[in-house]
């Protein structure tokens, strides 16, 4: 049921390369592409790799994602840019913003940029990874597809808005956060779905707003649009800080979607066929800013070290900080990939489609 | 046991006003720090307001806050400001930092500054709130005394480390996010311990860091130091989310201990009787650097009405927004404030030190 086949990186790389160029993508934006997606999969966050290249497909050949992948600048100013990405793919319109983020932070010390009318960029980390490269602080966030319910709310009115924030280190691997604002994405209640295990009342409410164990029921309701949905970081509940993650959701919309006249809450992804309509918001700050880089890199040494060595809870043996996982698994992952069966077979379908092979090693 | 007095607002301000220049703070000074206290009661958040009055006279009596209140400039650029506090009122080092933010991002669009060496600074928002007036984006970060376990952790090692973020709108109030990255402040758990009842398992962990109801147990394992505290936002676990809010408020320590080199986690309040070394950050966005003030204002109003015109769960019939709830106390409380009886206590013991009076209406 979960079985999975061992692929060279490599063999995966020139496929979704050659799949995005017949779907019309220049050589180059095929490669950036795909290296967001199999970045995810190498970091361990299966449901933003490759398995998500059929969705990116299909959005090609319905029109709702466009391949004219030229950002258009709206407004610039030395420290902000706005954006349109005019239907774009969101990797290539977010990759793209960031290098210019990058430039302007290096000659001005910040640049932020709001995006709007973008579509799914992958992972959010992928964007803050490009400055951590270049010994900056990075922001990444997104808004996404309704799928949250606010507190005392009923249905899903905002996305699962991940925030992600890197800052370099020296020894120590970088910071990075990549969180989804909602207590557990989508993918969760799937597998537990697939498995008929129950969930944690934390996770999302039903068509009442009331907490539920029941997955499938969350994930039907969702589909049917009959109210209910994931429950904001903290629960549904203000007792378990349920409006907490409520508000930082609703701040990444506003970054995103309000600072860039596009959508927000239950106007992005309105209508399926037509254009998602997401929004981003990217930033980066030069450490010159504040006490340098190679002050802030010895000071971040010091600070994850003072979490990791402080002593560990009676059940564990080890203290993570955010990033750190992903980072090992990255490592892991240099020349083979663990694909789900289901995955590769998904991927052998477009293989069919475009003439392409994909072989397991 | 829990009983309440009714003050005038305006008796309640001589009298601190005048409390404060009796420990050596000029009139302007004084006149500051107590509004920072006063709008934490008006507003609601009664954990920072005069309740507090007594920590700070201690502090400077004892020489861990610092009356000479002048903010030093440790590094400058258009776009940014490195402060060295010099274990001066936190309030004062924050209040006339953000008003530094503001003028320099009204012409260069964006200013973030972080601070090193202050002290605590009352509510995180009410710098937010000066940006707010200002027409201009707020962020207002600070890290704290070390209440909170980290995921996997055993001790408390980072503060409840508040992010305060806000944005204006137009018809509605502003959004003002203004929360602890823990689930609950330590107010909560010292309620629940006068009145003996259990707490959520998501609160808080005991001495080998496993989840607990007893919030006494928890309050008495940190003055002694015996291991378990406040849990992150999400909880213990990573099942509930845990390490998002725990990687919140690490981000929080960053932006204002790392950032400025200052102190962070199990460095701050290290020891009684000397400075505590908090530090802040504090951040300014002209609205001009995105779509500009007007078209931000009238999204904000859009998003805002979707939330809350969205429909209601079961058992609510309204939806809140960050900030709102605060806004509406503030507007209740223009003339009078009720206050605890208890803290009306401590305010009089002050009083009698300083030959000063606080009339009961």
């Amino acid at each position: 049921m979960n079985e999975r086949v061992n692929l060279k990186i490599k063999d995966l790389e020139i496929f979704v390369i050659n799949v995005l160029k017949k779907c019309g993508l220049n050589e180059e934006d095929a490669k950036i592409t795909c290296d967001v997606l199999l970045l995810a999969d190498k970091r361990g966050i299966e449901s933003h790799g490759v398995a998500r290249l059929k969705r990116y497909v299909n959005g090609i050949k319905q029109g709702t994602i466009k391949i004219n992948n030229n950002i258009k600048i709206i407004k610039e100013t030395p420290v902000s840019l706005v954006i349109d990405g005019e239907g774009g793919m969101g990797q290539l319109i977010a990759y793209k913003t960031m290098k210019q983020c990058i430039e302007k932070a290096k000659k001005n010390l910040i640049c932020f940029a709001t995006i709007r009318n973008s579509n799914h960029y992958g992972i959010a980390g992928y964007y803050t990874l490009m400055a951590l490269k270049e010994d900056m602080i990075g922001i990444s966030l997104t808004n996404s597809a309704p799928l949250v319910v606010p507190t005392f709310a009923k249905d899903a009115v905002i996305g699962t808005n991940p925030i992600s924030i890197g800052i370099p280190a020296n020894k120590e691997k970088p910071f990075l956060l990549d969180m989804a604002t909602s207590t557990v994405p989508r993918g969760k209640l799937e597998v537990h779905a697939r498995l008929r295990e129950p969930i944690s009342k934390l996770w999302a409410t039903d068509e009442n707003g009331i907490e539920t164990n029941d997955a499938s029921k969350v994930l039907t309701n969702l589909i049917d649009r009959r109210g209910g949905g994931l429950s904001p970081l903290g629960g549904s509940s203000e007792l378990t800080g349920g409006h907490k993650g409520y508000g930082l959701g609703a701040l990444v919309d506003i970054f995103s979607g309000v600072f860039s006249s596009g959508a927000v809450g239950t106007d992005v992804y309105v209508k399926k066929g037509e254009p998602s309509g997401v929004c981003h918001f990217l930033g980066v700050i030069n450490p010159e800013a504040f006490s340098g880089i190679d002050v802030i890199k010895k000071n971040m040494d010091y600070y994850i070290k003072m979490l990791k060595d402080s002593e560990k809870c009676s059940s564990q043996n080890r203290i993570y900080v955010a990033g750190e996982k992903e980072f090992e698994s990255e490592k892991r992952n240099v020349d083979k990939l663990n694909i789900q069966d289901k995955v590769f077979s998904t991927l052998n379908l477009i293989g069919k489609e475009f003439n392409l092979e994909l072989k397991i090693t």
